[in-house]
């Protein structure tokens, strides 16, 4: 039985944990840390755990006992604790952007703030750097954006088949965490579609650091809020380097991710609602216009493959359990 | 032209009060306060509002001058601000709770705190008190959920058809503000139903004084929070005193509200799209049960008749305007 | 390893026991039919589910080979089914409205049709009738409506405390089905609440058997349709024929679902995402007003507990196996 | 007073023609025909509309008497009554395809039929054609995508800024018509985003025809639904041709549109709450990243400005009309 510890878990990625964990055969999880519901069961804060009864604590990271932590502190926040807890030995899977960067030139330029303390990490998306995670002690888990628009664009790039690329998001409202906010409220982002961070994500560096190490890419990203509650879809546009059909395209994602146990390319388009709740990422659409634009489509769970479920992914390739324990169930549609 | 001042002009009922304002033929609005956008264009803060050249003030309600006020300031500020304006003689639209009721010591005991400065008011639905509303120089704009239960609830009352109601209504999130909150953040209650104040909600007592005022009445109100921006659909239940069938119901109904400009008895079930942006209660329904329980029906927009559009037809009547200027559009339905 | 069909399978009850019973560990499904989609993947029409190898087939019931069958069939079909499985001697878990009422009179006056095969089965509130259901054959699978609805009155009949109730109950558009209509159509539904069959559901006689069965009832229920996908909030209210307070009659709920694996009695509100996706039936509120009118809320997913979930439950107590077996999970929130 | 006729007046934009023009001084509705409803009060099939006292008719076009006609028709039964109508010398305003093309080739191949009656019209966007609109006898109502798309990337074209667009728009589901679908059903396209006709929809010809006019462009289209009910958000992905910043690009476009009744470049991201149920369109962004790739973004209602408010204003320029007339009003946020 492994034990694991989650600081920050009050937030939504925090609650997805524990809901995934609840059903993992092999993990125990013994602390739920939170400064501002300590003492404070978790089922009140949330209602959907109404059968644990762990109880928010107030825990100082530098003395939490076990053998795996997640950091689902925001960023800026996990680089003041992870050296501590790595340098105790334990294993974490550190949610935030803090360690998802090679250079840390480009974390300080996007994030606007000091690197205090840069570590070895490995970026943890098994489907890229599987090898690395497995015998990695510190995982820094990807961006919700990165992990549906990396997958989209991958073959691509690999395959020297595109190297400009449009990247256009829409994203459940979930993903902008539990804390309410004006673009959060309900008669604001119900009924509209908002463009936001436009030209200045900072998931766009992400992205580009990790289809760049592939080859080279010229990569542009736009998110929207949509009224979802969970789920990212990503409409990838880019031009085609040669001509090739729907059926070749597809052909070569079928390819590139066989095998995989949490990628499905799909005939048709992706629906949010068949991946919501799980860790699958579907991919689809592979439609190429008279302009030589070829449209790839996939579609996650924010909290789940973009979140909390990849970091549950990467905690059982750390540790040498079956890579899908607690995560292989499907989507929830409708 | 008559000049209108907006005391609270930046939330939801401010916003709405300039929108139905900007197209009235007899009203400039002059001055619209917000302590907190002071300086900035109304067009900033209303998305919708680009055409007007307004700018927010932060004014002394004191010095303000203009023929009619509107306060759309919450409950205990309201009564700071009003009496000073009607020493000056100015007519006054409130629209917060606090010069609705006769009895000071209900006001005191639901909204639990002192009244300062109780006054002469006319509690401002036409649809009982025109006459006095007429001669008013203080009208207190009813709440959202009372103008929708009481319009529901009158002509069984007043018929004496009917004396116990549960009502159960369900609100649209705009209803609880521009302020964001937990309850607000589109996460919690999209994909949600939220029962909340299910016994203790302040309106209750509002809706008891005006049906109580014809007749006795046994009341309880419960509000839910809908997904849905606008909208207040009232599903009044009540144990008929009388063996009346649903044709005799409608009939009582189409007669009571017969030449009423905003109220429309319908045929069939009320929509609430029918209604939404307009000044309309569609009233309807009128089914009866195996024991004795009639079900009424009622869909105001919370935002127009339910606060500031009822609060312009207000402002016509006491100005002796046509009572429908500025308010004769239909709803918006899809 | 019990082997199950599932005829009328590409429906959403349908796609929902699929997805529940994917994993079950005691379970294999055999057969899942469809007219409409004879041949066709099952990942096909249930896009959630890409990772089993089924097709729908177009088979006859008389010859399905299974030791437990589903019939996820509208009413008026299962009545031509059901017998002849029946009489081979496989067990049926029945989830239309053909076998849930004692008196085939109310079936027939409520359902506008002849019965044309009446049977003995059991009502499968495992919470009311779980030892009958153990040793049943055929299983009615109570309606979405009424699961919420009895457990939510359930222990006020028990305890004399009340008898007269009025349910209001709101639910999520998945309980219409997978056909497009035009009340199911988005613009119409959206941003709306409608009610609909507001005296005469068929739930309602549903409801008022279990309950009668206990103790004599007045009962009135009302649903609606709110833009929610999946969940059932009822809020019950009743007159008390006792002076008692919210703790006393949280304490009898408590006392009443002691030991009961998905019943969970929850402090302050029900929230539909709690139970999302979920088995569960979370019951909450208990607030009492001036009135003696109390008001009882509970939640469930109408496709879980309110259909396909309770049928598993059902499978699992008639068959012997652990009655949460591929249930234990709890619910999706946010 | 000008005479109107609307030839399928049940859908959504006969719904919105009728409402619009319910406000609209200088003309009166005559003739409002459906099929389907002939004979039903207006009222019944739009609630929004109660104090009209029309009814459908199921009349023939070649037979209708006023001075303008709508045909709010499907596309391939436009072009079969509009040649009788134009013959005797009524002016229409056709809502659907027919004749939105100069080339009949092109018509052909996108829509898949055969062009049996093409005759001369004029492409009723009067930001481009507003003196030909002036004089035309038959205006082809441009498509709801092409409206804000075109209206998003013309100053770009006019000022040779750029040439190559991908334009990604997310539209609500009252633009798929009143008639209900598999892919329009609640629970199908709530929390869904769903691409559709990723390549290959319609309105990519009619984008591509009034740019090119301008000046050559390599134009890709891709269209989403969202779970909106009105409006569409366009984001236009382009690469600059220039080095130009955000406020020049601004700039730009003020210029441009300065004067225009109904379009309005504003500061930061347009909202589609802004312009609901208005005949405006707002264009915002101008957001420029590190590839020189701009983001421009505008948002319409589909049913006003892309579809029945921008007929009625082609309606009003046709008549010497006030173009702003009926048609003046903003926006409803929230």
């Amino acid at each position: 039985m492994i034990s694991v510890g989650i600081i920050g878990a009050s937030g939504y990625t925090g609650g997805e944990l524990l809901r995934l964990l609840e059903n993992h055969r092999d993990v125990e999880v013994v602390h739920a840390t939170s400064r501002q519901y300590s003492g404070v069961p978790v089922s009140r804060v949330h209602p959907h755990l109404q059968d644990t009864d762990l109880k928010f604590q107030d825990m100082d990271p530098g003395r939490m006992d076990a053998d795996v932590i997640f950091t689902a502190t925001p960023h800026g926040a996990s680089m003041k604790i992870v050296p501590e807890i790595i340098e105790r030995g334990i294993m974490v899977v550190d949610l935030s952007g803090d360690y998802r960067f090679e250079d840390t030139g480009v974390y300080e330029e996007w994030y606007g703030m000091k690197h205090e303390h840069p570590l070895d990490a490995v970026y943890g998306l098994p489907e890229i750097h599987r090898e690395k995670i497995r015998k990695a002690q510190l995982v820094a888990n990807p961006g919700c954006f990165p992990t549906g628009a990396i997958l989209a664009c991958l073959p691509l790039v690999y395959e020297k088949i595109a190297d400009t690329f449009i990247i256009d998001s829409k994203t459940g409202v979930s993903g902008a965490g539990v804390k309410p906010t004006s673009l959060t409220h309900y008669p604001e982002c119900s009924d509209n579609v908002i463009p936001y961070n436009v030209t200045s994500h900072r998931h766009t560096p992400e992205i580009r650091q990790e289809l760049s190490r592939i080859n080279p890419v010229r990569l542009s990203f736009t998110p929207h809020l949509v009224p979802v509650t969970r789920g990212i879809l990503t409409s990838a546009h880019t031009f085609l380097r040669e001509d090739l059909e729907s059926d070749e395209l597809m052909e070569i994602f079928t390819g590139f991710y066989d095998g995989e146990p949490f990628v499905r390319v799909v005939d048709g388009i992706p629906r949010l609602s068949a991946v919501r709740g799980s860790n699958f990422c579907h991919i689809g659409c592979f439609e190429v216009d008279e302009n030589q634009r070829a449209v790839i489509v996939s579609a996650i769970d924010n909290l789940v493959k973009g979140a909390s479920g990849q970091a549950v992914q990467n905690m059982n390739i750390m540790c040498g359990l079956n890579e899908v324990e607690g995560l292989d169930f499907p989507g929830m549609h409708p």
